[in-house]
Formats: structure tokens, C-alpha cells, sequence
């Protein structure tokens, strides 16, 4: 596997084989690795010094299904550590079937100057001029450009967001449908793209590097394990499919954890109306597509294309955590204009949460009134336009608690909580306030536990422990480059074990039973000392006061997991 | 003496004496050390938890001259760190001549509330509402409330810019003519009052609290003693009387060391239209005033008068600071518009120094042209009109920065720098980094030093240890209530130990001869341990990295202290 070195100050291009120090790491394992050792921690994220780094997962491009995540990281401008940010789509295939294993973007083009990277299916890359493509929204330009490079390409770009280099700015990837409605959503790593003057990677998906399994028929063997285990998995094998990520929604409603109306309250009064049944419904009866598969060698198809009442495409995949940032969280029950909100936001090269949230801050500020949709869609319209009051918005929820002098912004590292509310999902809070990224649920979700009946979502004792173990976990899932919704397969002792043979296949020898638990150590441990090199410290992981201050009802809880709790989470064997 | 706190959440006022813990502490010794004690380091700064502290120098409304400094403290929401403003006009000795130690402002009143506090003759304290001031700018405030409560009153208030509870948002104290030109500006102090919902403090000027000075003879004879030495001094007693502050800006300017074009050069090609000679000349044809009296008990009378060419008033008094914030910094040589910029600043309650980096930023990044003085007019307007660009400018250097993604900022902490370039002043640099405050030259200025020929302003070595030694006595003397330009009075061993037998004769017990060192230091270390409680850490204590990057003209050196040197300037016997 090889290393593909863009600078962008001189747009010079150097492939060199894969460090030593960087082999068995892939997706988010390689970029936090190569961030921690190659990027000064106190450079400024927008300046010539980061690097942006694209990775897809140790297994992408094998025969594992679920593997089409692509790791893209950098020092975050909004959370001001580092930052893995992960999308699917077909690009992680793509680059890892090249033979590829990162393209690390260096330096800082001229101011203005706008630069395209282009990779064709010998791996070759070349840089090429795009200031045609100034300003452009990534639905027309990736149109365009798929239009000229033919359908044998895969895309991740940035819309006027990132141009624009706002702190949640995305990087949207392409989906098998070629539209670009996956995101590389969090942490503001389009931001980081635009200020490196590149609008585009354009990745051939036909690569044919030579296979670098060790022992492909074992590979084979326990790849299959795995994937007849998500297919048998109720989750995995009828929620998704039938509902998409939408179909939590009723039950974390119900466990009064749905933070609605910037998180005053924890159950939303028009919860039915925006449900994942509520959705499937409606796709039914318009015509659109539940089921729908959004990435490559994806097994679980629980993406959807929302589509309007003549039947039209708005957008896909309209997701949990979009439904709630724009719809509770906001206090909109209208699933067409949560639908424009979400097109929108992958339009214009936006994080839905992170928008979302700051749209929140701004309504409870009492800017616009909580439910008005079209005030909503007007106001993310205005980070397009490039507007004082949109690149305020663009900047995120603790720009707009700023701006307005409003004290209830619920962001840690300046990032936007998630659709879980820390005061009745005690766990999550652990994870939003000590996660190296930031507010992130992805980092370290409890959800599963919860609905298991495994730990008390409501009482301090074990989340501490629950929160670290699950971040060990997914910090080795987004090495390998397995879907999180896939990660349930390696939950059991069982697809653990099969995880451990394929990992085994590929390396070709022997993994030591704690092997995941080792890599996913190894990665958090790099990124914290990137941030506390960054500057970041304890009083940085801590939730905003408002959260232990203020009951959530209906459970009427404050967040009650103790600062000692939160220090000891990093505090590894 | 007493302490009087108010409490803005339900208007309770309670007056208590000293606590012994506080004695011997007047100025920013007892804003500091009381903020460390009281209030939660990790608190929002415009929230109820933070207080807001209105305390006289220990020495202030005793016979010793230049006494009339009064220390505004709280935590800052501008560096998220303490602070100590300072300014001063008559509010500090009436305050001392009414027994009382310190004003301490708690709590916060509701949203939209607005209130005065109004202490009388006799040292009562009573809450007003103030709603009809809402929105009022200061100079048309203080004529009402002068006119309402008579002349024989003073007054600290906010303009709009602390109602906004914007980052560069002053408290304004009222002059000897009853203007409130005098400015506690920095730390968006103006802020944190602007979100307890008071407006202004309104303080009689009569008081006749029994003297507390245990040896009354002793004093005035050591008093005598500092009064001639400043009378002596060629700085205090030519220079300033003559020139103002203004007088430093041609020295400063051939030392290549006056930052111009937002610090991008260290020479200001229209300095001679913009120097003290140039005003002073200037003041004298129109019928201004040089040599004015600004501040209660001054001797040296550094203030100015500027006018119109017509005679007609336009601000006072118009320091060096600002002649380089509204003028070289962002490329204006035009007095007039210089002047009114000063004006509007008071007017509006914004420090003219964070105010003016801040528009340097927004020039350097491309928004408007350097030297466009019409323009910085109209941008500073905008604050006043809150618009979304207003309260942007208003929230300071590092938040314009932030909107045009421009790296040349030049803050630290959050603070813009002062009208002394770090890289041709290098132990300007060390104060800067390292004060507790944010980039701050009254923290500790070596201007005298390199004046004198005693230290090489552009080596590395020595500065470190030098900065140390002026935030001790610095520190000291805003704990006295000293004016830092009667500093030099106690440079002499002769004049420090002129002040050891003041504050013996205070006291009624030898003092030792490291006193002054001891307070100092103490403080130092109060405001220390509160920013590290905070969150603040070493990587806080450095200056942008264009400093270490950016040579300077003419000198072309860059900021050359070592990260080490900058962590040892703490480091106390």
C-alpha cells in the first residue's frame, strides 16, 4: 500500500511506500497515528501546517462487507484537537482497490487559487486547476464533473461551506447513485480542505491492485461469519433495512433522551410525525426508496431516498441524528422541510448536527421561533451566500451562543452534542465530554447497552467504564474501516473471534485475543497527546454547566457523573 | 473600611466590613485575590456565578498624589481568564472617601432588566431601575444622571457595547470635567457588568469617611517626597504635562517598533502627522488643551483636550494607544478622524484598543482599504446598531479573524496586543505571552528600560527576567492605586523606599523592605492559580505564530524568546 503526498503550496506530488511506523493501521488508526507524529499541534487548522488526510480502512476494498468507510482527519478548526471524521459512499473501496492507503494533503495553495485532485484507475494523481469550480454546490459540481470524467469515478468535495472554511463545514462524498449525500461531516474538515485551495478528490473506482491478503481463503471463510451474523441480527437485519437509522427514534423518545428545543426538553411533542415508521410510511406512499443502499459492499441498506409529493428526489439518506438536529432539536415535525434542511446541508457542504444545533441555539435565543421550518431553511441558505449572519451560523452552535450572548449551547471542544441527551443517557455524556473529538456519539454510544437492559441509563455508576470500553471499540472499528452500524457483529465473543481471523488472514499471522482492544488503545492514546500537546486539558472535557444545572424532563435529571469519573476514562492500563 | 455587595438576582444589597482574609489589599491585590476565592474559575463570565468588583487602590483618597486608579475585576469573557482593568477619573477616591474598599456586583439580574446603583454622601447604597437609559450612549448618560443627581457626583457606566455584552465592551468612569472619556476598557469588563443588567454606578464625591491612616504625619512627609520626584522627573514632569502619553510615539516609531498596518510593519509612514509634537501643535492653534487634568489628585496632568477646527470639543483625552490603534495600526494619519474614532469608542463603551486591532484584522483580511478612516468610522457605528457585523467587530481581533479566516491576528489570549511590536520590543513579547491578562503593556512595560539604553530591545536575553520584574511591581502598584505613569516615582530605591514608609505610615507598622515584591508577587500568583483552575495553560502563554514567522521591518527580527524562558517567567522564589 502506498502513501500519496499532495503539497498544495507547490502542487507537487510524492507517492512513497507505506511508512513502517504507519504499517497495520488504516482509516482513523493511520490518520490520528500520522496527525499525532506529523502535524505541529499548536499550528493553526487552516494554516499550511495541518494536514488533511484521507484513509480508507484496513479492509476496505476486501471481500468484508460493510467496509466502505473512509477515515478523513486533521487538526479540527472547530474543536481545535484532532479529528477523524468518517464517511462511506464508494471512495474508501476505491483508493484501498488502488492500492492506496492515504492521500495526505500538505501545505496551502495561494489565497484564491482552487485546485482539483484527480486519480485515475493506475493510481495516478495529478492536480488540475478548478477555479470554474469556485462557489459551487456539491450536488451541480460533482453533476459536472461526472458528467466529464465519465461514471467510473468516485468524488469527495467541499461545497461553498468549506470554500467559505466555516467551522462546520463537511466534505461530502459520493454515493452509489453518485450523489454526494455522505458527509465527513464533524469537526469542520471541509474548513481544513478549502483552506488547502482543493475543492476536489476525484478517485477512479476501478483500481485492481494486486490483493494483499495473507491467507484470502481463510479471510473468505471469516469474512462470511460476519456477515451472516448482521444478517441475522434483528438491528442490522430488520430495523435498518425496514426503517433506516430513523427507526431509534421512537425509543429514544421514549426513554425521555430526545433533546428537543435545544435540549430543554427530552421528549418531542410531535415525535410521531418524524419517526422512522412515520418516514417509511411516507416513502411508501410517495414513492421513494426505504432500503436503499447509500455505500459500497454494504450489506444493511439503511439508507432511503426522501422524495416529494410529485415524487421528486429531495435527498438522501435522510438519517437519525438529521432528523433530530433538524427536526426535534428545532422543534420542526415537518418531515419535507427536515428533508430540504438535510439536501441543503449536503448541498452546501454542511454538517446537519452541528447546524442544526447552532439553528437550536439561535431559535432559544430567541432569533426565530422554535419550529419554523422555513425560517430554518432560510437561515442555512444564508451560510451559502456567504452572509455575516450565515458565517456565524456556518461557525457552529458556540459561534450563535456568542453572537446572541446565550449561556445554553450544548457543545464540548465547541462541538454539537448528538441526538442523546446526556442527563438521560448518563454514558453518552461521558463519551461527548472525554471523546478526543469532541461532542461526538459515534466516539463511544451506549444506546445498545441501554436497550439491552444492561446498565441504568439514568444513574452515574458503571458509564465511566461502559463509555471507555465502547470508544476502545469503535477507535479499532474506524482503523478496520467496518459501517458502526456493522459493529454490532463483532459485539459477540463470536464475531470478535471471527474479527481477530480475518485481521489474522490479511497480516498473515497470529492476532493476540486483545489485538482489537491493543489498536484501539494505541489510536486514542496518540490522539490525546495530540491534544494535550494541542493545549487542550481536563477542564476541556467536561460537559457545558448548563447540563448540571438545568433537570431534563421528563426524567427531570441533571448530568451527574462525577469530574473525577471523567478524568480517569483515559486512563489506560 | 467596608465591603457593599450587590446582588443583581433579587437587588439585595449588603454591606459587611473587611474580612480579615482581604486586609491590607486594596486596587487589583483585593480584585484578584477575591476573585480567586470567590468566584468558580470555570464559570461563564456573563453568568450569575461570575462577580464583577469595583475596588479603589489601597492607597486611593489618602494625601500621597496620582492616587485617583480604581481596579474593575472579574472574570474576563474576552480571554476566559481573570482580570484587572483599570482607569481613572474620581470614582476611585470618592469611593475611599466613603470608607468603601469595594463594590462586588453578583448574581444577574432578569434578561432585559436594567439598573443603577447609586451610593450617596453617606456611603448608602441603593438599586434604581434604569430602564429608560436602555441603549443609551455614555457621554448623553452621564449629562442625564449629572443633571438629575447634581454635580457633585461621579459616575461608572456602560454604552451599548456592554449591553450587547460584546468582548471589547469598556466601563467608562467620569473625568475631573465629567466626562466619561476615562476608560476601564480592556477584558470586555463592559460585558460582564452589561449582563448583571447594570448600567451604571452613580457615587458621590463628597465623602468624609474618618481617616484610616494610623500615622497621618508620617505620611504626608513620605507622601512630600513621592510628589517631588515626580515634579523632578523629566518624563512626569515635562514630557506627559507637555506631550501626553502621545509624547513616547516618535521614540517608539525609530525604535521600529510602532506596529503599523496591522502589524506588518514596525515604522508608520504618517507618524509625524499623527505624533505628540503634531498634536500638541495642533491643540495649541485650534484652542484645545494640552496639560490638562484628567484624573482627581493628579499632579502630572498627562491628559488632553482635542477640538474641532472650529474649537468645538471632540474627545479627551487622546493617549498614545489609541493614536496608534485608530492610527498606524490601521494605516489612518489623519488626527481628526483619529479624534472622533477615540470619541465614538467612549461614547459607545469599547475599548479603542481592542477595537482598533480588531479593525486592523478586518483591513489586513481584505474588507475595507488601510487608511480609510470614513470606513472605520462607519464600522465602528455598526456596534453601536448591533448588527451582525457590529458584534462581530465589537467581540474583538480574534473573532473578525475568525469571520474572514485571516491568520494575522495579533492577540493573545484572546486580547489584541498594544502599541508595542513584540518582535522589535522583545520583552513586550514576554508580557504579552505570559500576564495573566491577555496581551496587556500596563502588565508590565519595559518602554523605560529600552528608552534608557539599560536592556537590548531586540536580543532575546534579559527580557524574560526584566518582564518578570515589571508584572511584580506593576502588580503592586495597581494594588496601591498608583498611576502606572507615577510608576517611575517608586523605580529609585529612594522613591520605593518613600512608599515603604507611606504604607508603614498607613498601616502603623514597619514595613519589609521586600513589601512591595511580596504584594506583588502575591497577586501574581492569586491571578496564576485562578487561570490555571480556569483552563488556561502554558500553550496559553504564547504569542500567534506570525510573530515567530513574520519579520519584522525595519529590523526584520522575529519574536525570538524561547517557549522556556516564556514558562519560567511564573516561576516565583
Amino acid at each position: 500500500m502506498q502513501l500519496i503526498r499532495v503539497n498544495m503550496t507547490d502542487q507537487s506530488i510524492h507517492v512513497e511506500d507505506m511508512p513502517s511506523a504507519y504499517e497495520g493501521l488504516g482509516g482513523r488508526g493511520l490518520t490520528s497515528v500520522m496527525i499525532d507524529a506529523e502535524v505541529p499541534p499548536r499550528c493553526d487548522p487552516l494554516g499550511p501546517e495541518n494536514k488533511l488526510i484521507l484513509a480508507p480502512g484496513l479492509l476496505s476494498g476486501t471481500p468484508l462487507v460493510n467496509t466502505g468507510r473512509i477515515s478523513i482527519g486533521a487538526k479540527s478548526p472547530l474543536t481545535g484537537g484532532i479529528k477523524e471524521s468518517n464517511s462511506g459512499g464508494k471512495i474508501a473501496t476505491s483508493l484501498a482497490k488502488l492500492g492506496i492507503a492515504a492521500v495526505v494533503v500538505e501545505g496551502q495553495a495561494p489565497a484564491g487559487a482552487l485546485w482539483r485532485l484527480v486519480i485515475d484507475d493506475q493510481g495516478k494523481a495529478a492536480l488540475q486547476q478548478a477555479s470554474d469550480d469556485k462557489g459551487a454546490r456539491t450536488y451541480a459540481l460533482c453533476a459536472k464533473l461526472l458528467e466529464q470524467f465519465g461514471p467510473k469515478y468516485t468524488i469527495a468535495c467541499i461545497g461553498p461551506a468549506g470554500e467559505l472554511q466555516l467551522g462546520s463545514a463537511s466534505i461530502q462524498t459520493t454515493d452509489v447513485d453518485d450523489r454526494p449525500c455522505r458527509a465527513a461531516a464533524r469537526g469542520g474538515l471541509g474548513a481544513v480542505m478549502g483552506a488547502k485551495g482543493l475543492k476536489a478528490v476525484v478517485v477512479a473506482t476501478q483500481g485492481k491492485a494486486s490483493d494483499t491478503i495473507a491467507d484470502p481463503e481463510g479471510f473468505k471463510e471469516a469474512a462470511k461469519a460476519i456477515a451472516q451474523g448482521l444478517q441475522k441480527n434483528p438491528f442490522t437485519g430488520q430495523v435498518l433495512p425496514n426503517l433506516g437509522t430513523a427507526g431509534i427514534l421512537g425509543g429514544v423518545n421514549a426513554m425521555g433522551a430526545f433533546p428537543s428545543y435545544n435540549a430543554t426538553k427530552g421528549v418531542f411533542d410531535g415525535w410521531e410525525k418524524i419517526s422512522g415508521e412515520a418516514l417509511a410510511e411516507r416513502l411508501q406512499q410517495r414513492g421513494g426508496k426505504t432500503k436503499h443502499m447509500g455505500c459500497s459492499q454494504c450489506i444493511i441498506h439503511c439508507s432511503n431516498e426522501y422524495v416529494d409529493d410529485k415524487g421528486k428526489y429531495v435527498t438522501s439518506s435522510l438519517e437519525y441524528e438529521t432528523l433530530w438536529s433538524m427536526g426535534g432539536m428545532i422543534g420542526v415535525d415537518d418531515l419535507d422541510a427536515i428533508a430540504r434542511l438535510d439536501f441543503l446541508c449536503d448541498d452546501i457542504g454542511l454538517d446537519t448536527m452541528n447546524t442544526g444545533v447552532a439553528l437550536a441555539v439561535a431559535m432559544d435565543a430567541g432569533h426565530k421561533p422554535f419550529g419554523d421550518g422555513a425560517a430554518a431553511i432560510a437561515m442555512v441558505e444564508e451560510v451559502a451566500r456567504g452572509t455575516d449572519f450565515g458565517r456565524i451560523l456556518g461557525s457552529g452552535p458556540v459561534a450563535v451562543g456568542k453572537h446572541f450572548n446565550h449561556h445554553r449551547v450544548p457543545a464540548v471542544k465547541g462541538q454539537g452534542i448528538a441526538a442523546y441527551d446526556p442527563r438521560a443517557m448518563q454514558g453518552l455524556g461521558v463519551t461527548y465530554a472525554t471523546s478526543t473529538m469532541g461532542a461526538d456519539h459515534t466516539a463511544g454510544n451506549l444506546l445498545g447497552l441501554y436497550m439491552a437492559g444492561a446498565l441504568d441509563p439514568l444513574a452515574a455508576e458503571g458509564q465511566a467504564d461502559a463509555s471507555r470500553g465502547a470508544q476502545v471499540t469503535m477507535a479499532a472499528l474506524d482503523c478496520i474501516g467496518l459501517c458502526i452500524l456493522a459493529g454490532g457483529a463483532v459485539a459477540s465473543s463470536k464475531g470478535r473471534e471471527a474479527m481477530l481471523r480475518l485481521l489474522g488472514a490479511k497480516f498473515g499471522r497470529e492476532m493476540a485475543p486483545d489485538a482489537l482492544t491493543e489498536m484501539g488503545v494505541r489510536i486514542l492514546k496518540a490522539e490525546k497527546n495530540f491534544n494535550t500537546r494541542a493545549g487542550l486539558s481536563a477542564t476541556d472535557d467536561r460537559l457545558p454547566r448548563f447540563f448540571h444545572e438545568e433537570p431534563l424532563p421528563p426524567h427531570n435529571k441533571t448530568f451527574l457523573v462525577s469530574d473525577d469519573d471523567l478524568d480517569k476514562v483515559y486512563n489506560f492500563q
